[in-house]
């Protein structure tokens, strides 16, 4: 047996995972949520252009360097079960549901923050996980790859023994946040997270 | 807003999907297990050329009609937390668990079967769900879309209410299986299953 007879190798698929987070790199910033509703899994960055004292000098250089990016898949997409499946608005949804937690946050304006999005539909939907990991790698936006736990959900009833996350002691205001009653991180130790955050040289 | 600014579209992914699985194809069959181990995530198929009465008639027809495809990844590769991850055997041991599975069956012979497989690493990996997907959509095989259950796994004590799967009351052996208690599906309705079986046609 010869395994290289085994072994799959594309060079046009990483020249279209480059071809589609250039899409997604020159699609409009729009407000967040956007202003009206879509169905559709995909991918979205956030951007940030206020003045949130540690935040400010990261940004004001590159308005083009996301502080968050994630993705939104519909369950079961891909068993293909009733293409009614595309038309949950997976991806908006999400984005409704984050501009609820940055509107909750005691210290950042929901007003401040812009994104981008893209959809992936049919076939393409296959793309959304490898999209949203190439942007991630090329930015390391602060949020994914540095502070955790803006992505975080209400962890429900009889589980609030957790501890708050990163960005919650950082941006408290999440009500459910606020009934954690772990050890939380330490807020200096945090601080300084973010004081050494270095985005990725773009090329 | 408008909308279709922000929808992906790729032709030349269809294509690479395409390749994928024309590249597939085209890998020699070899035994099951293959008769060396190696490393990697990746897809493959399994194809039956014994005289089980009721597959007979099948496959004898198209020794290329898989009886069944699958996937195997190795936990935790998007994360790339360490290259070594790269070097867990998941697809190989994935067919050495299968081989087990087919052995322990009473009215199947091991030697009966042989497999194409493809590794999918680096980025490529990134395409295993998809390509495994095309070649289920492709062939619908057997033991993908009409009988359930081969792909199963021992539940594990303290649930073997269960029933047996469809896959183990047309192939009784594997040992975790005779332990479950559940009300077992009708032996005749599957074997009915089996006689309506129809690969899609392949242009």
């Amino acid at each position: 047996m010869q395994i290289e007879n085994h072994i799959f190798h594309s060079a046009s698929f990483a020249e279209l995972i480059d071809a589609a987070v250039g899409f997604m790199c020159n699609t409009p910033m729009v407000t967040l949520p956007p202003d009206e509703k879509f169905s559709g899994g995909g991918v979205y960055a956030l951007y940030y252009q206020g003045n949130f004292p540690q935040y400010q000098a990261i940004f004001a250089v590159d308005p083009n360097l996301p502080i968050y990016v994630g993705k939104a898949v519909f369950p079961g997409w891909r068993k293909g079960k009733g293409s009614a499946k595309q038309n949950d608005p997976a991806l908006y949804s999400r984005l409704s549901e984050y501009a609820r937690s940055l509107k909750a946050a005691v210290n950042l304006e929901l007003s401040d923050f812009l994104c981008r999005f893209i959809i992936l539909q049919s076939q393409e939907a296959d793309l959304i996980s490898t999209v949203e990991a190439a942007m991630t790698r090329k930015y390391r936006p602060l949020w994914n790859s540095y502070i955790d736990g803006f992505g975080n959900h209400d962890p429900r009833k009889g589980r609030y023994q957790q501890a708050k996350s990163e960005w919650d002691m950082l941006h408290p205001g999440r009500v459910w946040a606020e009934r954690l009653r772990g050890v939380p991180p330490d807020v200096n130790q945090i601080a300084e997270k973010v004081d050494h955050y270095h985005a990725p040289r773009q090329t």
